[in-house]
């Protein structure tokens, strides 16, 4: 691709119409020290939990060739794909839209090795165009598991269980996983009579609970009564296990709802046993984005966001799309969603940038690399940085530096009137979380090798 | 951006062509099981390290509008650039070719506060087109710190120490970091008489150490023998001690020759003193290909890898191209090539999927989920599954798969002859490493509760 003409590589030509601009492209994440310390604190715990299930990581690439991963994304998707060609091949890329159909492009091609069941996670992010008021979300942080090449009610109950692990194991705890099966509804659908555009309208309209829009496209296509009805039933029936009774009384004898039935009320019954029930409201109306799931399929939500946090589904169809038959589960979780959801939850690590400032006049350069180098050692944060000179009117504005940083302690080398294997430990430097009045920083001479100790007491 | 014509989205419309065509961009990463966990070590490795020097993680977005980060990028970089047309602006998008412009440009624009200096660190991706030959090298993994708004010898001996301290907890044992000054070989230029071109092109031959090549370019601008003679025999100019001698024979009575030999000296000495010195090679000849540097840098290196594992120095002026004057130095360490030199060097963490397979008839499945749960708490990592009924028979299919996911044990819950509190417990199931005799399983009755603690000495 040619870079473009030199005018608009120099922002310089014209400062008054950059003003105009943004500087940044809309949507585009950028996570700041305390967003970011917790989007990777909240990655690092979903990824031990995924560990200890036996789940193993993999990274998958950043770019795909569109004319290969298309064929396990649906139309909507692509359109809100990023592309460009590539230079090399003069084929068209995409960046990555949805990392499920590229596992399953990576395990199709056999880059996994032939055995299965394969029980596989990633962290990373996707890429979508979404309308601009929808705030950061078209690089989206996700973490996600894949359980592929088994097909029994159990993995759809490990699938879930894990998700519900992974989401307490985050400290969440108002949370609800909405359970549904893809075939419920698809079912209704197609004995409807409807055509493919109008089943695929009206599977639109009832993953919005939009019941008026529903009934319109029903009566467009001369629905009959009777279908229309249960059609319009359905995205009422969630709830607690009564939905399984009245999903039955629709169902009637009908071998593919009846299927359907049976598949989720197996795996809800299989999580209320795991003790799992308090989390759990069944929706048979429970419909996904994405057209490749054909079966037990779920969302997770949380009060106060209106959004769900992730889901996902059983895909028995997607990996075969790309050349291998293989029937799979798995889910994605919305880091950046969790991250905005905990953060009226709980605190999170501390967002202190360092526990200890240390500092020394030039000539003690050494000692300060050598002192500052032990005790991060023992695990402490330390800034160091140089003082003019080794007078006290030099301490001032390092205690301002430790009350910027937000250290706890501020430690001296080679000032003024201490002994060569003396520091001056000043403690109480920052205001501390909670407290309104202004600190005494309290000044004391400790023998270097006694600092760590003596800073775990301070 | 238009989707392209329908034929280029369904794979199956040719396979014949598609047989012959790539299914993966070229120089694109996938980092199947092992070298995901492993990248990941050395990340989180890093980062630890960052932290405890105070260094706070940001995470900047991956793309930037080209019009604006191009002020600090070179053209060079901008021709490597992935770019494309922003759907909403219709501005050119670049998809990140390089951090540190990234965070010059955050920092310019305040989004890190007024204050300085900023300790700042990263793990991302940078996207470049690359020769192919190069192999993985177009999304590429970086480490990375920047130290923003200091000028003193003092920050360039720290962001030194602390890639340093990088280095030696990855296990790293023997690299070297060649250190220069920028500002030496350019000053050389700068009084030759050359022209733009010619010392651009004359760094490039230098920094390749291409000595015919710089001949043949200071012949053909009619370069002073006296001038010629001092810029050839600068990138020869690498070594110990001996190496600050003679460029100061050079350097003679030259004021901005001797300003950057005095300032490499001093930061020298700093890491000398510091203990560093094992690992320091001067090199007067030291340049990198970002044109941003204007003071001390450095490369590392190690023996066995044909290229640098990174590098960075000091870039005074950077920011200041997005607005706002602040001098800085800083890293970034290159993840991949780290893992690749790291792989023959140690083993790092284990590479099992898991250390245990636990499995269990269905009318168990209650028991399997919570003991399972109550042994993943203990920090051991399980992979759960059903068998097809209590009998013994399904007992070696399940042991044949707790040797494919190289578990050290297998337990099974709720097959005959145990009670309701026991468990079968089947240790010895894979071949450990460096053994080459099959194993022999040992099986045992244990209590369920005391479970943890005889996986422990098994």
């Amino acid at each position: 691709m040619a870079r473009p003409p030199s005018k608009a590589l120099s922002p310089q030509a014209s400062p008054a119409a950059a003003q105009h601009r943004s500087l940044v492209p809309a949507g585009m994440a950028t996570l700041l020290p305390h967003a970011a310390q917790q989007v990777r604190y909240l990655e690092a715990t979903l990824l031990a939990c995924l560990v200890r299930w036996g789940y193993q990581e993999i990274i998958p690439p950043t770019f795909e060739y569109l004319d290969v991963l298309s064929a396990g994304l649906e139309p909507e998707l692509i359109d809100k794909s990023y592309t460009l060609v590539d230079r090399t091949s003069g084929r068209m890329l995409l960046l990555r839209p949805d990392a499920t159909a590229q596992i399953a492009r990576m395990v199709a091609m056999g880059m996994l090795g032939p055995k299965t069941p394969l029980r596989l996670c990633y962290r990373t992010t996707v890429f979508r165009y979404e309308p601009e008021h929808a705030g950061r979300e078209r690089e989206i942080f996700q973490v996600g598991a894949e359980l592929i090449g088994a097909d029994e009610v159990a993995t759809d109950g490990e699938i879930l269980a894990l998700l519900l692990d992974c989401l307490t194991h985050l400290g969440l705890l108002e949370f609800k996983v909405s359970l549904g099966h893809v075939g419920f509804f698809k079912a209704l659908l197609g004995k409807s009579g409807l055509s493919a555009e109008g089943r695929k309208r009206a599977e639109q309209a009832a993953a919005r609970k939009d019941l008026p829009r529903l009934e319109e496209i029903l009566g467009e296509e001369r629905v009959s009564r009777r279908a229309a009805k249960a059609i319009l039933e359905t995205p009422g029936l969630y709830g607690g296990e009564e939905v399984l009774e009245r999903g039955a009384r629709l169902a009637g004898r009908d071998r593919e709802l009846r299927g359907a039935l049976d598949r989720l009320t197996q795996v809800y019954r299989l999580l209320c046993v795991g003790g799992m029930k308090e989390h759990l409201l069944l929706d048979l109306g429970e419909l996904r984005g994405f057209d490749y799931y054909d079966g037990v399929l779920f969302d997770v939500f949380t009060d106060g966001l209106g959004c769900e946090l992730g889901g996902g589904g059983r895909y028995n169809h997607l990996v075969g799309r790309f050349g291998r038959e293989l029937p799979s589960t798995g889910f994605a979780l919305d880091v950046d969603r969790l991250f905005r959801t905990l953060d009226r939850v709980q605190d999170g690590p501390s967002s202190s940038q360092a526990d200890v400032l240390m500092a020394a006049p030039p000539h003690h350069a050494e000692r300060l690399f050598e002192v500052a180098r032990t005790l991060r050692e023992t695990g402490v944060r330390v800034v160091q940085q140089m003082m003019p000179g080794s007078g006290s009117s030099g301490i001032p504005p390092v205690l301002a530096e430790g009350r910027r940083l937000a250290v706890s302690a501020v430690v001296l080398l080679g000032v003024t009137r201490l002994a060569s294997d003396e520091a001056l430990l000043v403690s109480r430097v920052s205001q501390e979380p909670g407290r309104s009045q202004p600190p005494k920083p309290v000044q004391r001479r400790v023998k270097i090798k006694d600092l760590a100790a003596a800073l775990q007491k301070s």
